[in-house]
């Protein structure tokens, strides 16, 4: 009989903040850079193409002795049954003894992992000045990845959000942002004051729908893109030099958002070259021929440890090809788990 | 707010019986045959070689509407630790929503469904009148073969078990088999009288160890292998003409039980041609030219169903090669649910 904690949504929720999962992130980055992490290989099945799919992503973090894996699965025809599209889990196991330490719902880590995934490609690859932030998307991503790059780039002062189907969900979003936003992510600070105060601070900037990506992608600093689109959004020749592309939404094959011609002037960091280069935004420069995978600069994880170079002027176009890997995922969970067990939150089963 | 049911072990042992998940893990391999099932790519690391491991199957089963994955960790130091060495779980979603419909410890399973697969070999494949099972090692799934192989070919009278590594440890086996037998498994027949006496019979055999492994080769009419070696036991040359084999143990690099000599005069049959050729018994004899992909008759399915003749003389040497395939846990795990969920049994937790 073995005791196993599995935590809810709700409570998942409430016990991650951003400013923590970037911290965890950029850790699991790091692991993976110090070879104290490995990711086994990633399953993948279409029920249905286009309507019904699911992912299992697995690894290893020896650093911080866990193990364990998140599977996800996307029904598009869910919404109409009142279930949610996405739904998916995460079990952390003790990787020096093979028993589970708990399970939690999948969604609220993927949301704040990625999140943090884009804000950190920003914080170590943008220019630091960097004023302007373009965000291609305004579904459920869009939120954590503008809390993210505002707490990682302190002198943002306006956020565009472009809808390539719809300019009216696009102001939409950009109407409630700040509410949004506060309601979201400000409340595990309120014991912290200064802090508090600060990031109510950081919020409240101006947020604007784009009707004309061409001219948004012209006045960007830094382009998240996080979308589930097929085609490209973004042309090469509209990016002016200096901007940096966090890329969010291709994770798989098919899914594009940026002009493929990109990789061939930019320099190109990835969360992991196998997956970058097979699953992620890279993979179609890659198959085309305009980048090798050996173009590749590094992998985030060694700029972060300061041992590759990032930008190197501020001319550079940049590029972060974030993947999403299942290290992001367990150190999440497991920061989770440590909160959940000291606080008594989640129902204790037995194996 | 998605509640799913989680059953412990015991719970599992006591939802399970034989007669049953023989009956699933033949539906499982039908539905394989008939193209309602699927297996995913399996995931297999190795945390230190010959000390720690994990693996993770998965797979869909359309026809019953279920798909899901078992994670089944292997961890040589855990009985010095007081914790069981192999440790794992299998979680069971819905195929039309991808919302998880419960977890279960997954050692009650492996078990079970392994024992199962065994005595399915020899039930399609055996000669009928076969009156002698050898079983290779005493370990954990000797029972559970025993007991499988006693149900599915009523000739048995004698059961010769054998140990490569100690005499005393299958003598040891077959001085309790039959009690252990009757306790394991007879209790779900109790309410049916006439049933649980004429499997109370069927155990009422002959036990024996085997001090020569050659000798109780030369007299088996069905020899099955269940044992972790990495080295053939039974050579090809003490192999009687209509002997049949189920090869149980092999199912990584490395691990192999019987000559490989023996699947060239062979007729072979498979759970799954593809990991049968990657890690299981087959596999030795395919690297080294011995039989060819091709030359592999048929998945058991086909023989089940009556596509393909299993055996076709009583000089026939067949082999099945069970690898282990993630349809047999899920299906049985699925049968587990529905009997918890209409006996209120396990814990429902919320993800």
């Amino acid at each position: 009989m073995l005791p196993f904690r599995v935590i809810e949504q709700a409570h998942v929720e409430q016990l991650l903040d951003m400013k923590n999962v970037i911290k965890l992130v950029e850790k699991a980055y790091t692991l993976k850079e110090q070879k104290e992490a490995s990711l086994f290989p990633m399953v993948f099945h279409e029920f249905a193409p286009g309507k019904a799919d699911m992912d299992i992503k697995s690894g290893h973090l020896t650093g911080a002795n866990i193990f364990g894996l998140k599977l996800v699965s996307w029904f598009g025809e869910n919404p109409g049954k009142n279930l949610p599209a996405l739904v998916g889990f995460v079990m952390v196991l003790d990787s020096e003894t093979g028993v589970p330490k708990g399970m939690m719902s999948g969604e609220p880590v993927t949301l704040m992992r990625t999140g943090a995934a884009g804000g950190i490609g920003a914080k170590y690859l943008a220019r630091p000045e960097s004023e302007h932030l373009l965000l291609i998307g305004s579904g459920h991503l869009a939120a954590y990845e503008i809390m993210a790059t505002l707490m990682t780039m302190p002198r943002i002062k306006k956020v565009t959000v472009y809808n390539a189907n719809s300019y009216d969900k696009a102001a939409a979003f950009c109407a409630t942002a700040k509410a949004k936003l506060t309601e979201k992510f400000l409340a595990p600070y309120k014991a912290d004051q200064s802090l508090y105060n600060m990031l109510l601070d950081r919020i409240d900037i101006e947020y604007a729908a784009a009707a004309d990506i061409r001219r948004a992608t012209e006045e960007a600093d830094i382009i998240i893109t996080a979308t589930p689109s097929r085609k490209p959004i973004i042309m090469k020749e509209w990016v002016k030099p200096g901007t940096h592309f966090s890329c969010i939404g291709a994770d798989m094959e098919g899914k594009q958002e940026i002009d493929e011609n990109l990789f061939a002037v930019a320099r190109v960091f990835v969360d992991d070259v196998n997956q970058a280069v097979t699953v992620g935004e890279t993979k179609t420069a890659v198959k085309k021929g305009l980048l090798a995978r050996e173009d590749i600069v590094a992998e985030i994880g060694s700029v972060i440890l300061g041992q590759t170079p990032g930008r190197q002027s501020d001319q550079d176009i940049t590029i972060y090809d974030s993947t999403g890997i299942a290290l992001q995922d367990l150190i999440t969970a497991d920061y989770v788990l440590k909160q959940a067990e000291a606080k008594g939150i989640g129902t204790v089963a037995k194996l």
